[in-house]
């Protein structure tokens, strides 16, 4: 709870750094935030496990669904409002708590009812006309917007709506050291996980059977009943889809000799996320194609990794894994000419489309991408950037180049004289059937460079010899 | 699929005998259903993994989100109708299929887009006043009402929004051989979970420890990557919360020597679901006072099943298994006095507050409880109950008696001198801290009595053997 109570000040600071700029009263005001809260299932009384919304979350760690939190600015008092719980719930879910149970549980002020939520805001104040801020703000990756608090009486004060979700997206940017061990946690247990499921992995296993050992793994453990998205355990061409293993796409498929594992698997502990990605030859042994395409991004991650640092811009890093990866297929003969040249035509987005990481937090694709006035550069590969931001101390970030080959895109780049004149088919074709590699660490910018929080086997020799039974020496912390 | 097309030919043959009943025209009309869609979780691109809607998985039997499906009154002809996808999924969620595809893959007459609805339809009928029927109707569990269609170009039609959801949820409460296939097999994946946990079971595991190990088993050995609701795993004072195990009260408790343990845990397999709860102490061992209830519960569930035919009342049923728990406990000596003026007074609703069963099949509370001109009784416990039906040949129904020590319960009977004169406070003492127990079988009505698909161990001498390392002779489906 130490670590929310740090975030809280962290916004509190800001609240009234910003106020104050902008020539406000930054002594009067509170911050009012809305936890998220259970649904139904369609029509149906089937309840989905809750999880709590990640803005709530990074202020209060509240685990329960239904409640409020405020901050007031002036003496940044911390209030938790919980639900009022209809009797039958005691019998049906479990103990009814009063307000002070929460305020005790989660380190706050003060414990109230959702209920009284108008009444105690109201007398908190010293008068005059002060505001209530509320969250509201477009997230960058999904164009969705934050839901703004909303409870009975809250007509009766002054809002804005403009204020808090700029600064409360910067502020988690920006990890705390407490913020930074739970996820070198949930990253030590995911890493575990990943070793677990290589040394699993067998021809003519399905491919939900690797989620499954996954997902047991980090549960039995490492207490990690939540996981930071969707497993995608694709094979063989599956893994050209970036993003396999959705309902449509279920990790059904039979692994067969010669293909290509590509595990992208996260525990989450606390809602704190992990984001990794393994990439593999299923029967244990990479063939000479798997190998180019495999040392192809594993020399593109080292790169990224060995020249990360504050100041260094995340474009560039993309750039970076690009050419990188150009290099490699132009020495492995599928490509021909200069590589500038390709770099300038962005050929680079036809092998790897997506952007080479993103932020990760309490959200997998966490906020703060771009801030205001900042905006996505369109063009190919460039454009699915999840920021563009220049890398400063206590970001963490993913480090997640990848290599595929993705037919609809490889046919597009065929028949675009400006870009199959550096494709040299014939080579081509001996790859088509790969799939694709992605391999994905969890980076933290440290003063003058970064710690990688993922502890997975990367060399070829590393992966070969998990495989094939070999201890794999990692860190272990208990759960 | 070929059980979607009889669920869709039922659905048919009643739609047009309920026009027909009504004197209206049973030829000239369609049925339209529109499926689930994925949902962001609040304002994060989270998309948490999709599940079809009940009604029209049991129509369809799509597991992609976003179809539209319908039904042609006078041809029986059968319409699915998917998203038109941004060629941008091609890259980042697999393959993109035409309307032709999911014709094949789902065994309907006819695929189209979403946005060729209106066309289509308009197209199909033979002129004249026609009317598309829409699914509105109150979940008589949840209170929620099921979501009618809606498009684009909707208004041009007549559309009734009263006929088709009493018929359509009362198609779901018999089930055909070939859902009772489903059923069996997802049944008896998770019996054998349940086998596997029991044999897991330690003093000194965490709860949770026991959930993965179940939805491990399901997937890796059955392929089921859904449950049909979160899992309870409640150790100690937590069995006698009936619905514990949710993200406030997270199974996360270490079992401790002499506690017993609740675990109601059921796998879901193309979207049938069961629901099974197994009940045993922790250290293998039943002490004396854990014998007692266990026996009362199993006895409970003996006496229903022996019972159960159609023709019979599910309420009748009910009563049966508190009777049989009171006299048990009478025969304990925690009670006294006649059973049948405690059945009077409903005491048997402060053992066991829920219902001793609901019907099972899509949904874990499945349709069809409270058909129209039925209501809840309003007596405790009975008013618990999800359905009060005659039993007939087809129903799916879960029997689950159990007898708990719930706190406020047994506070308010204590105070309560119509109850408390029933209860000796003395040998009660002794059971208070005991939690709960529940045993929860999956049972199908036959012509004349009933087959349990359940296979779990239920003696005592059964549990404490399977605990042991004993073998357990499950009859084995393969996945």
């Amino acid at each position: 709870m130490a670590l929310h109570a740090q975030n809280r000040q962290k916004l509190l600071d800001r609240m009234r750094a910003q106020l104050e700029a902008a020539g406000r009263d930054s002594t009067n005001g509170v911050i009012l935030l809305q936890g998220g809260e259970e649904q139904n299932r369609y029509c149906s009384d089937h309840v989905p496990l809750f999880r709590q919304e990640s803005y709530f979350m990074y202020l209060f760690g509240v685990k329960e669904p239904g409640f409020f939190g405020a901050l007031e600015l002036y003496t940044g008092k911390s209030f938790l409002f919980c639900p009022r719980l209809n009797p039958e719930y005691a019998v049906w879910l479990g103990k009814i708590q009063p307000p002070s149970y929460f305020k005790e549980l989660y380190e706050v002020d003060s414990g109230h009812y959702v209920d009284e939520i108008h009444e105690v805001l109201k007398d908190s104040q010293r008068g005059g006309d002060w505001t209530l801020y509320l969250l509201h703000g477009q997230n960058t990756d999904s164009g969705s917007f934050s839901k703004p608090a909303s409870f009975q009486g809250m007509e009766m004060f002054n809002t804005d709506l403009e204020l808090l979700h700029p600064v409360l997206s910067e502020c988690r940017v920006h990890k705390s050291k407490l913020e930074l061990d739970v996820l070198r946690y949930v990253n030590n247990v995911s890493s575990e996980a990943h070793v677990q499921v290589m040394r699993m992995a067998k021809v003519g296993m399905k491919e939900y059977q690797l989620e499954s050992t996954f997902l047991h793994h980090v549960y039995m453990y490492g207490g990690c009943r939540y996981c930071s998205y969707t497993c995608i355990c694709a094979a063989g061409e599956n893994s050209s889809t970036l993003h396999y293993g959705h309902a449509a796409a279920p990790n059904d498929k039979v692994m067969l000799d010669g293909d290509m594992a590509l595990l992208d698997m996260g525990a989450e502990y606390h809602c704190y996320g992990s984001d990794i990605t393994c990439s593999f030859p299923v029967n244990g042994k990479f063939t000479e194609e798997q190998r180019i395409v495999y040392e192809a991004v594993l020399d593109a991650q080292k790169a990224v990794i060995g020249a990360m640092r504050p100041g260094v811009s995340w474009v560039d890093m993309h750039k970076l894994a690009e050419q990188q990866i150009l290099q490699a297929l132009k020495h492995a003969g599928i490509l021909r000419g200069d590589v500038e040249a390709m770099m300038k035509i962005r050929l680079g987005a036809v092998f790897m489309p997506h952007g080479v990481g993103h932020f990760l937090g309490l959200d997998t694709h966490d906020t703060g991408g771009y801030p205001k006035g900042t905006s996505r550069i369109l063009e190919p590969g460039l454009k699915s950037l999840r920021t563009i931001r220049i890398l400063e101390e206590g970001m963490v970030i993913t480090v997640e180049p990848g290599c595929y080959f993705i037919e609809p895109l490889l046919e597009e780049a065929l028949q675009d004289p400006a870009k199959s004149e550096f494709l040299v088919k014939q080579v081509l074709e001996k790859f088509r059937r790969l799939g694709g590699v992605r391999l994905e660490d969890n980076v933290v910018l440290t003063a003058d460079g970064c710690e990688n929080l993922t502890k997975c086997p990367r060399e070829i020799q590393e992966v070969e010899a998990v495989m094939a039974g070999g201890a794999w020496p990692l860190s272990k912390k208990g759960a």
